[in-house]
């Protein structure tokens, strides 16, 4: 472990030596545009504490070198897909250089105290855009539990196919629908066959969820036709983020066979703007979810000594809703869920190895999402769907109202944090979006 | 309809005088490189003949005025975004001052008949790219004849199921491994589990297949959230090219339950490398295919009466296959089947609409397929899968060879014309693969 995870670094910044999701060991990747000026162009940031650190404004002044240098410069065009393209040494060092000028005892800071001035941008000040240029994006389904209690649901003989402990089960999605936290959602409309109706209708989705995942962003990729192997599988992820994959679940079970969802989804997808790099989730790198006794071992292309040692990720999500009456009479928003993604049944790297083994090519600021992010227990569930068991067990509200599926108004906002011994504990900052009507 | 579609118009240029799917009544879009230089820029081409017309050459020379020099300046940064931004009424002017710089009698032709040395490329010395960045593929399943033939031998008990008379069925397919004609395609590997086998294997494809399709480039496209009515939505349709969506059957049926299908389909897809505008196409508009008796109407919302009356393509598509020993023997390829476009279930107006409906935002230069173009008889199905009743049933080559499904070396050749009384024909080109071994 590098000396940018050592728990007892301090910064200068003060916003950053509270509690924050975002310490100096974080430092995690975002492109932001100042609200000042409406022609103020997109840049790269890192975030420390409540501020953004312009690295192309730290790049103007000369204040990287060697691969950070090349790294900074690849930032200069936001968004971040020239920088993902960069093999991960780049990353890693600009990370270095980053955490050095930010440390409380760097030479710069300590030759002029008002360094922050010149690149320091407060988070209050900036809109945070997407962070790539996402040219494909990926849905897996790598929750066991969550398709158990799905399958449960929609096929009640038959809950979990055959193939699921086989295949890290996946589909493309839509990429160009996919918006930074803050975006409103406008409920779909879309054809649904309410139970005991005779014919379909074409109507605002009554069965409004969300999906709580956690993305993937990839870095250089594969030419088309050249898998990546499992060993070289994480080379090629840049770090990850929070994911929101509504879904209209009426459209959903009316359209879904034979060739899985499609509008259902395609509406809308939310990610938290700060991309976690994999250097920054080094301190909480687990095994693998340990498979059940009796589940097959994953074949050999989906094998790798050193995935299964540390393939995992130790990260806690949480899922909170406040509706437009727990906003207007200042109640905070509830908690409804909390999911472990070290639970997930395919690591990233599965899925990333799994997706390019047929020669599918995957470039710089592609997107991979896990699927929700559902444990064993029922506080664990990561969408509406199986919390209120397909609405028949509705959520109670502090207001007195209750949700089986989401009403406009709802603001759902997702969470996640990463907390260990011997770690300082970082954070995703928030993926949030409030449901407009449709 | 304008003069642009008239039968009797000549062009000047000889390459295009004879028997072309590129007459001057086509004029189809495309981005090509010259060969001979490693460093030319991609550049905007219409074809005519064994010719194309390199229209930033023109706009340099200053052939064009109004919205054609406005749509002419969008094609300086190929590939075709930028005009595909453009209103139809741009892309409808560019075509009728190329056309009139084309004909015989026009009077720059007139003032110098070496005017094509300035501004013409032969085929032969270009290399063909893809027309667009393609920021989002969809793969539709409009063919009813196809649907039922897949689900007779995946659910014999259920091969049509209960939306698909409603929905227009589709699901989202891979951007980044869409390739232009030409381009060789890998054998992929792949989850497979054979019938009767215990377990799956991860093995070379032994069911690869392809899939005649035709698919559709948006224009203009719409913001999130604010769906394409169905009376506009030609207005954001560009033109067709040919599509073939190869197709590995044996991945293809043990992943694509319950999320449909992925890396059986995601290894390649080729396209024809000409976009044959709408424009091009206005003498082969006809009804939508009319609905069996029975059969339940469109719902409001994908219902237009100027669609039904003229949202059909009068446009056949061909298969032809040649194997390496065919080639290596000069044995001409051999027609499998012949589909028409004008049988699909579904127009390509409603699959916009349809997939606009709950606020997905299209963009220019996304490409939507209609899925595999069957008919009604045997010699109208458009896969290996439907044609050889998933292997049941190979079929005989020239060489004495026979093919279930492709084998490596066979190369996958599709056509598309439009032939009508009283219209020039045209052609879409063609859409040409290679397979290579795993």
């Amino acid at each position: 472990m590098d000396q940018t995870h050592d728990p007892s670094l301090r910064t200068w910044v003060e916003s950053a030596r509270g509690d924050t999701d975002f310490p100096i060991q974080n430092l995690p990747l975002g492109v932001f545009r100042r609200r000042a000026e409406d022609d103020e162009p997109a840049a790269v940031g890192i975030a420390i504490g409540e501020h953004i650190v312009d690295v192309t404004a730290c790049h103007d002044e000369g204040r990287f070198t060697g691969p950070a240098e090349t790294a900074a410069a690849a930032c200069a065009a936001a968004p971040l897909n020239g920088l993902m393209a960069l093999g991960r040494e780049y990353r890693a060092e600009l990370r270095r250089q980053v955490s050095a000028l930010l440390a409380e005892d760097s030479p710069g800071w300590r030759a002029n105290h008002r360094l922050g001035d010149r690149f320091l941008v407060p988070m209050a000040e900036a809109e945070m855009l997407l962070p790539a240029r996402i040219g494909d994006y990926t849905d897996f389904y790598a929750s066991i539990h969550h398709a158990t209690n799905v399958g449960s649901m929609f096929r009640p003989e038959n809950p979990l196919l055959p193939n699921y402990k086989w295949v890290p089960i996946g589909y493309h999605g839509r990429a160009s629908s996919i918006v930074p936290s803050g975006t409103p959602v406008r409920r779909p409309r879309g054809q649904i066959k309410p139970q005991g109706a005779d014919l379909p209708m074409f109507a605002p989705s009554r069965w409004l969820d969300y999906e709580m995942e956690v993305g993937c962003f990839v870095g250089p990729g594969n030419p088309q036709g050249t898998p990546v192997p499992m060993g070289q599988a994480e080379s090629h992820i840049v770090g990850l983020c929070l994911v929101n994959d509504w879904s209209a679940r009426d459209v959903q079970s009316w359209e879904y066979q034979p060739l899985g969802p499609f509008l259902a989804k395609n509406f809308a997808t939310t990610i938290s703007p700060w991309l976690v790099t994999l250097e920054a989730l080094e301190p909480f790198r687990i095994p693998a979810a340990p498979r059940p006794d009796g589940d097959p071992a994953p074949l050999p292309y989906l094998t790798d000594e050193a995935n299964l040692q540390r393939g995992g990720v130790d990260l806690t999500v949480d899922v909170y809703l406040a509706s437009a009456e727990m906003r207007a009479r200042d109640i905070p928003p509830v908690r409804l869920s909390r999911g472990r993604v070290g639970d997930l049944y395919w690591t990233f790297a599965q899925m990333l190895a799994h997706h390019t083994s047929g020669g599918c090519n995957m470039q710089p600021g592609d997107l991979f999402a896990s699927g929700t992010v559902s444990g064993p227990t029922r506080d664990a569930r990561g969408c509406l769907l199986e919390l209120t068991w397909r609405g028949t067990e509705p959520i109670p509200l502090p207001t007195g109202e209750s949700r089986a599926f989401l009403e406009d108004g709802d603001e759902v906002i997702m969470r996640g944090r990463c907390e260990r011994d011997g770690a300082a504990t970082i954070g995703f900052g928030e993926c949030r979006g409030v449901v407009e009507p449709a």
